[in-house]
């Protein structure tokens, strides 16, 4: 309750450095974060947090769902303002806010109830949420480190079963399904994905997996994660169905020596860009750059993508606390890919790694 | 392949119609009517289909997931335009748009999209979907109409086999529980409700479960759906732990003969409105209007919520081809609920049942 409280308080306090009135927050990752409340279905009705300075907490909620809110730990610091079919909850929610204020709203707030706001109080100006106050869930609390620690170890238990079981002759699908049950076997309550992208198909970094039969001589990408105790993981190895080339194994060396390069420069004050660059002028350098199409990392927490953003422009600075990853990767179109992924938390000094697998190209049967 | 073209088609007759210069068609159940095409997750990199008259369409995607689009049917018919970590995808929708022009947006885009939509491009208007085009996907194609009556089906099927476990003496959970996977072993990929409201919380049209243990001479609501092959299911019956009393069997008589109005009035050219109305008379006329406290019933489709709303001030006409709900109730506060669900689809000249159980009070043990 009382973290609730504070994270509010320092929410508002942000919003007014930032000036801002306040912060509408919607169902998602911003709703738990504040009040623990995470409704059964995010709907076309409204349910929306009013966090202002100078005033209490609101939380408009439809009188169909309060039941539920009220279980929430830190709902009760908040004023529920309930409201009934056939009310019309943008009138309530412009009664509550400033009529020419500026406020910052949960990035995934569906459309709809912008709009209908737009339209109940044309003068209110939203921003959304991670544009505005980037660093809002960006630097993890103890107990929120030890959680995302305690996922990452989950996962880090569940590869190291999975490169135990036979890979070839076996589908991605098979192989997916086996760490998807490995996963929740170590306690993921959710499993948001799990890439096994072989041979050919590892060269596409979405790629999820399919129907393909994984060979001998394959180069296989395993990316995984999902939800502990409300906690993401994500974590990628790539592994080899047998002896690599190599060729194979001088691509993976790269991608090995840019992660720990991306690894190697975190440290409080660096910027988020910085560590893109380390990473990635080590790929350039060995003449790969083309190859790796995408940032070098994400901050995680109560979801699997979120600020800080690893990524070129990114100029704000680490800060002890916060959680990210680091993943390069080379994708060679037609042929396969390799990428090696770590979450990482920043010390007072460096960066400590949530992931703790063997880093080598594992040999798997 | 050809049907989402004829989709696409529609929607941009509709919209212009509407005044509109096009849609804007974010992840989530649009999308996947226009282009089958359904993301792994919903996440702040944007990807939106653009439908205008006299263009092309226009799918913008980050690049790393363009290969996944790719194998969606309809993206054949859909001209890809990629977007890289680093670019500004809003500059690249902006460039698609009519920049003076108004939009029909999905209800679920993110906010954080329309917001820097609405920067790019200060001019282009955004209204809801829904709102601006409720029959958009309220007329099913035959195709539709056959996933719907599978997933039926399969509702049929489950609430045969639960209809033959114990009731008393289990937690309402417990028999949720059953339900649930009943719902799986009948195919389908995701359950999104198990309303098991026995006694007194039956009398509470949203009580989902919960710890009550259900006893002898209990009404038990059940109220249950999900996904099968994409298409939902929703379908409520009524059972009664041991015989009734004459009065539960009176009250329950009410709500069957009110079913069977509402199912009746069905056929092309009447009012959704009247569906409502055919069914609630009857209720009325036999004293229990006041307790019969919400609309008579809601479309189904890709969603279990969306147009055509069955309620009073809907004056829109039944076409064939449309699929929705009859559900009529009557709950007595303290006491207990009675309601019964069937999914209905519009003929050529009446109405079709896709759930076909017995609509008596089954005796349960």
């Amino acid at each position: 309750m009382k973290s609730y409280v504070q994270r509010m308080e320092r929410a508002v306090s942000q919003a007014q450095e930032a000036g801002l009135a306040g912060l509408l927050v919607t169902p998602g990752p911003d709703l738990v974060y504040f009040t623990g409340y995470r409704p059964t279905a995010i709907t076309e009705r409204l349910t929306v947090l009013v966090l202002t300075a100078g005033s209490d907490p609101y939380l408009v909620v439809p009188v169909l769902e309060r039941p539920d809110a009220e279980e929430a730990d830190g709902v009760a610091a908040v004023t529920l303002i309930g409201w009934k079919d056939g009310d019309d909850p943008y009138e309530t929610l412009s009664g509550l806010v400033d009529p020419a204020g500026r406020y910052a709203l949960s990035d995934s707030a569906w459309a709809m109830h912008l709009l209908a706001l737009q339209l109940a109080a044309p003068h209110v100006r939203c921003t959304s949420m991670t544009s505005t106050l980037p660093m809002l869930r960006a630097v993890k609390d103890d107990d929120e480190v030890a959680r995302l620690a305690a996922a990452g170890a989950a996962a880090d238990a569940a590869y190291e079963q999975i490169a135990g079981v036979r890979f070839a002759g076996r589908s991605e699908a098979d192989v997916g399904a086996d760490l998807a049950g490995l996963l929740r076997e170590h306690g993921h309550s959710q499993v948001d994905f799990t890439v096994v992208g072989s041979g050919p198909n590892g060269a596409n970094p979405h790629h999820e997996m399919g129907e393909r039969v994984i060979r001998e001589g394959d180069m296989v990408v395993l990316d995984f994660g999902g939800l502990k105790d409300g906690y993401g993981s994500d974590t990628t190895r790539t592994v080899h169905v047998g002896p690599p080339t190599a060729f194979e194994q001088e691509v993976f060396d790269v991608v090995r020596a840019a992660q720990q390069a991306g690894f190697e420069a975190v440290r409080p004050g660096v910027s988020c860009e910085d560590i893109d660059r380390a990473a990635r002028d080590l790929i350039t350098d060995a003449g790969y750059g083309d190859f790796f199409i995408h940032r070098v990392g994400h901050g995680i927490g109560l979801t699997t993508h979120e600020p800080p953003y690893l990524v070129r422009g990114e100029k704000r600075p680490l800060v002890p606390g916060m959680c990210f990853s680091i993943e390069p990767g080379i994708y060679l179109p037609g042929r396969f890919g390799v990428r090696i992924e770590d979450i990482v938390t920043v010390t007072g000094t460096a960066g400590r790694r949530l992931n703790n697998t063997d880093h080598g190209l594992r040999i798997v049967a």
